[in-house]
């Protein structure tokens, strides 16, 4: 998993934000998040947190447990050059 | 920029033909697509290859290049569980 870039801060932060509100809305724990997408307890933190630059497989993950398309998580997010 | 493990590829092959599609349609060669978007050649090709688990902040520097949303890129994707 790569770090977070200074310009792409904002990216991963949107990301971290959509992903809490999307664990909170199905009621899960970070715990419980991590479990079901096969990802690290710790590292649910860091990503929603905006820690952490995720990958594809990631993010298809998790918008697998959220029941949402991965296009939704990713949606209207704009570079930052 | 994590390596695809088996499960993954699908998603990752399938992203690479995404990348792929969208170059030709905006007419890039691999090293116009990585001077553009910030990325090395090589990777581009990589990427290409389904080779590569591109991260986030990557794939919203494509889709800035290709002038199409992110979720564009990733809709429709299912995780390999």
């Amino acid at each position: 998993m790569g770090r977070v870039a200074g310009g792409d801060r904002a990216v991963a932060a949107d990301f971290g934000r959509r992903v809490r509100a999307e664990r909170k809305r199905i009621g899960l724990s970070q715990e419980g998040l991590a479990a079901r997408a096969g990802i690290h307890r710790t590292f649910v933190g860091r990503v929603e947190r905006g820690e952490a630059n995720v990958t594809l497989t990631t993010i298809v993950r998790l918008a697998d447990v959220f029941g949402v398309d991965p296009g939704a998580l990713v949606a209207g997010f704009r570079g930052t050059k």
